[in-house]
């Protein structure tokens, strides 16, 4: 299907050529020009502006938003008044969930429909496709739904979750409806800050492994540092890049 | 080669059947006879008690401990004086590193060798392998090098880390020798640590999703209480099922 | 100076009772009747219902809230259309300070002041005084003085912070003028979070204390317990209200 | 009675001072002779070297050590041989407990008794007093009764605690015998964890404070950052000096 993409950065444009990849049409606009031609190489319509870009999608309008959280809203007041009853803004980028509430209620008269999606995946979403946590009505789900398809990784070749049968659910190819709006948001909010948590076990770990050879360290005797006890249990020299590799085979925090 | 394995609970029968796969000879102990007749159903060499197991065991013997942490000195002491020099101990359970150093230096008198290996895997560990952090001297991490090879999950199809070019190396074997004696068990207490903060991690995110619904609960008017402010905020019923599977495909918290 | 308080729980009540001690008049009323008959028996100026309230109050009205959190805006609304130019109200209780910014954003309109005392004393409060944390505009906090004064603390017997010089600051005095409106709330806000953060201390250093003894328990040997190592360095039996009474003198955690 | 110290850093020479306001005779020795000297222009016994210091002490001697716990065994061990049967050694640093444990179990065969006690008072004690936790043998504890209520604060004029009735215990006059030997330094080991949770507390707390003026600030716009939500409620530009000054009266924080 069409679908018209705001923000070229390296999510936008990486979903644009996974969209196209599939057989989607992206129409694409940017604040500066250049990620705008170069997306045109690469197969896209390029959009000179905002009323370019208007003009060139078809109604109902699909409007992706892949911009800074802190420049949304000023990119929805740019759009309102272009668009018509029954257009679709979706934001996929990392706005704080209480925002869509405010802006589905504000778009709600005109007869537009707002979406959040949480996207996560980073540099590899292009090949490996993106995980997708959505927040919206039921309706505007599954208009999108090939483009969501489309985005997500896919099954691929994770082993599948015990209790499962039949099918493959939405969640098993990768992508979610969370729930009404905000909901997308609210969920990837949480998953970030399960992230943060994940790097800081991570880095609190690895820096007591390079700190096993502190024993090695002479100290100097002041009446404020209490001596190291038994120095000599902290004599390990150990290699981290080597650790971290073993750790990607077999065990419980690969 | 030929291994002896003390202790045939979930993990060290497991172990022993892994070894077996590939052709390893077992002689077996337990305490309880039971799993060691089970053992012997599977191929195994049954020991009838310590003396039978040693007698069984080829010079220089190689004994494999996998018994709780809290007995392990106690099988150590029961072994010790039925062992030859040039003979090797390794302990594979969770033994806090700094009695590993304790017990490499009782034993060194004796000529006996004396290993530590953390082993994370749990109980898909049969099947997909053991990753094995490893601590002790050059030349039994270099006798056993066969054995930690089957234990290891092997390379597998997890994708090469960047940089890394050439042979594999035991790390993306699945094993490593990480230093001296202790140095195992010390890689893997920090692994365990990690583990422990990954889970809360996950507990922490998945609590707060789960309370996404707040809003809906009516909230008594007392002098203690802060009333929830914006309850329309929090009406959230999440599927927890679909979330972490949804999170399995392409998302950083995978 | 006349004062009227709404809400006589134990908070409420016994700032009434300060103030009279001091000279103030103190109009009172409370959702129930008893708490009002018995202040009147202590000198209060009863009130059977909020007319009756505001009739008694002479302008500018001076209104104190007293009440839980939760039902502060029911209060204040209540209250406005009964309320004339020139009156202020006072919300003594623990709102969120957000909140204070939007209901003297309301009450602007009608020429209603609004302003927040966080206050710091419980059951003491009576006898030794409240702290106050006041925030609202100049002319407000300047005509309360008094009112202020005689709940705060005083001077009292507290040893001169180094560097202090000439008459007593407000601060010396135990109330404080700290911002605009929402400035008391707030720095009330992080008081509390101080408090918990201290009682958390408290709570996790004694909890070690009276586990001093654990070495004379003993353990079940599994294989998911690690054994306690040196039961005979946790032996102590520890007096804890000795201790924290010996921590009342001279030591830094008094 | 009489008393050794070893150590005038800025503790051992307010406590030597301490003493000898009430009449104790004080022998001191130091490393270096420059404090030496200054004591004995105070009053104290000056001690040339460790011999001259066993030389002037009376038996049963009682040497106090106050140096850092990284140089008590050292000092312990130039000491050990010029001691008698029945001399006290007490340590008054920070050791850690177990190393208490282990000292007084060196010592016994030679008939030394040893103590810790965990001194809390910092730069104030010389004039306050000291807050005492004390570990070591009921028949030492007595002995050094007279030593220990000097260095105390003393009841002072601190409330008494609710339910304490009749003469003021030990506690009450801030000194404890906590326990068998290594109780003192580990009470005082858990004293100084709740002092820096304390610390803690207040330092989270005083930083929200300091930043309460976040939203005058304005905020580039870029992917990573999330903006400022409502920097209208963050404009407060606090004084923390009268902050905490105000706390200090009447606030469950002071």
């Amino acid at each position: 299907m069409q679908l018209g993409m705001i923000g070229l950065g390296r999510m936008g444009a990486n979903m644009v050529r996974r969209l196209m990849k599939d057989g989607h049409e992206c129409v694409v606009y940017n604040r500066s020009p250049a990620p705008v031609k170069a997306m045109e190489g690469e197969g896209a319509i390029g959009a000179s502006d905002l009323d370019d870009f208007i003009a060139k999608l078809e109604t109902p309008r699909v409007v992706w938003l892949m911009v800074p959280a802190a420049v949304v809203d000023q990119n929805i007041e740019a759009l309102v008044d272009k668009l018509d009853e029954g257009d679709i803004i979706i934001d996929g980028g990392n706005s704080y969930y209480k925002d869509d509430i405010a802006r589905a209620k504000r778009l709600q008269p005109k007869g537009i429909h707002y979406m959040d999606v949480g996207t996560s995946g980073g540099v590899w979403g292009l090949e490996r496709g993106y995980c997708l946590m959505i927040g919206g009505e039921d309706a505007s789900v599954a208009h999108l739904d090939s483009v969501f398809k489309s985005l997500a990784p896919g099954v691929g070749d994770v082993a599948r979750s015990r209790g499962l049968a039949g099918e493959s659910s939405q969640a098993e190819q990768g992508y979610l409806h969370c729930g009404s709006v905000g909901a997308g948001h609210f969920v990837k909010m949480v998953h970030n800050g399960i992230e943060y948590g994940l790097m800081a076990a991570y880095a609190e770990g690895l820096n007591i492994l390079k700190h096993a050879n502190v024993g090695k360290v002479s100290q100097e005797v002041d009446a404020e540092t209490s001596p190291l006890r038994n120095p000599e249990d902290f004599q390990y020299d150990l290699n981290l890049a080597d650790i971290t590799e073993v750790w990607r085979r077999g065990s419980v925090v690969a």
